[in-house]
């Protein structure tokens, strides 16, 4: 069946590609984290209340993968060095266009690189990145059933920020049926509920990304 | 460059499926309308509550396309027939899709065909299925630069429902804006606000669509 084949060819260019952006960080000395959720979910909010955080302590540089620019922007105002990657119109990241985007970034002294994919839960679960960890971000409003629909990527996940807590007294989010789903595909996973709005639950978030960038320096 | 070439292959066969299933459907007389949105904006909401409405007056039925199975039991639980469509981990509806799924659905006598696409803002966008209007769904909590971020879904659109409205009060987000940045992109469309939870703006969204039927039983 030719066409399995071709899809094969394209997964192994990419997981070839992938090894090199790896093999890149890792002699630079940076953790990178690709960062997927759905559109609105708030990976852009994480992402900057994240920076704001921690820049003071760490060299942060973010990619941004995106069909259109307004995100880009709003990394760009914390002040750290960020890089539209812009897809296209494709709907995720691939490891082909981060290893093209990183030579734009300095690398040396970067201790933290952010990659935000493409806002979509199906195809970015798909292509490694070359990046250390999967960061999914889940919010509130979306509802409590994503895991069930979304097994692919809650399966990949090796944090899960369930995002937008503060929007919990408003709505029907059974948060024990949401995590129930995301832990039968994925025993291991690290749950963190956040609220990039409040800062709630960031702490416990910042101290996981802490505790990465250490092991990564002592690696 | 072959590999362009292999893009305009797949959407001519499309198109040519598309015009087929237009065919089918013009001919039993069902309108069809293919309703898209992110993960979580409430398609599924919107669908159970339009046809608890309309099911009195008409004859409903609903194809459901989705990489697993809990929205197609949400739909059956209303008591008309609805048949699901596994993409098999694809991220959005095709036309071949739709139009093998078609004689599954006995047709005649149907009024309404609701045709719930894959969660995605931006794959479903490129393939036409050959549905009579697109509807596109887009919730509160995604944010108010949903359609600066995802052109093309906005600008295939024909109508928009603004669902999750009464979340408005709790949220940062700027009708005006999220408006504006819709009808600079597609200036013809038609927006409609509503609540798939309390009901609201739900009458002029049955109105359009109790409109749109008798104008296909008229055509």
């Amino acid at each position: 069946m030719p066409q399995i084949m071709v899809v094969k060819d394209i997964m192994s260019v990419n997981d070839e590609l992938a090894a090199r952006v790896r093999a890149q960080l890792d002699d630079a000395g940076v953790l990178a984290l690709n960062i997927m959720a759905s559109p609105g979910a708030g990976k852009t909010s994480v992402i900057t209340r994240t920076v704001e955080a921690l820049k003071a302590d760490y060299r942060i540089a973010a990619l941004d993968g995106d069909v259109a620019t307004v995100d880009v922007e709003k990394i760009a105002r914390t002040g750290i060095p960020v890089e539209l990657i812009n897809t296209g119109g494709n709907c995720h990241l691939d490891a082909n266009m981060v290893h093209r985007a990183l030579p734009t970034l300095d690398l040396s002294g970067v201790d933290l690189l952010l990659v935000e994919n493409v806002g979509n839960l199906i195809c970015p679960a798909a292509f490694e990145l070359g990046t250390h960890y999967n960061v999914v971000i889940a919010s509130v409003p979306e509802g409590d059933d994503k895991p069930y629909k979304y097994p692919a990527m809650f399966r990949g996940a090796d944090v899960l920020l369930l995002n937008k807590t503060d929007l919990l007294q408003y709505l029907q989010f059974d948060v024990e049926y949401f995590r129930h789903g995301v832990e039968v595909l994925n025993p291991g996973l690290t749950f963190l509920p956040v609220s990039a709005q409040t800062g709630d639950g960031f702490e416990t978030w910042l101290s996981w990304i802490r505790a990465a960038i250490a092991k990564k320096k002592g690696a």
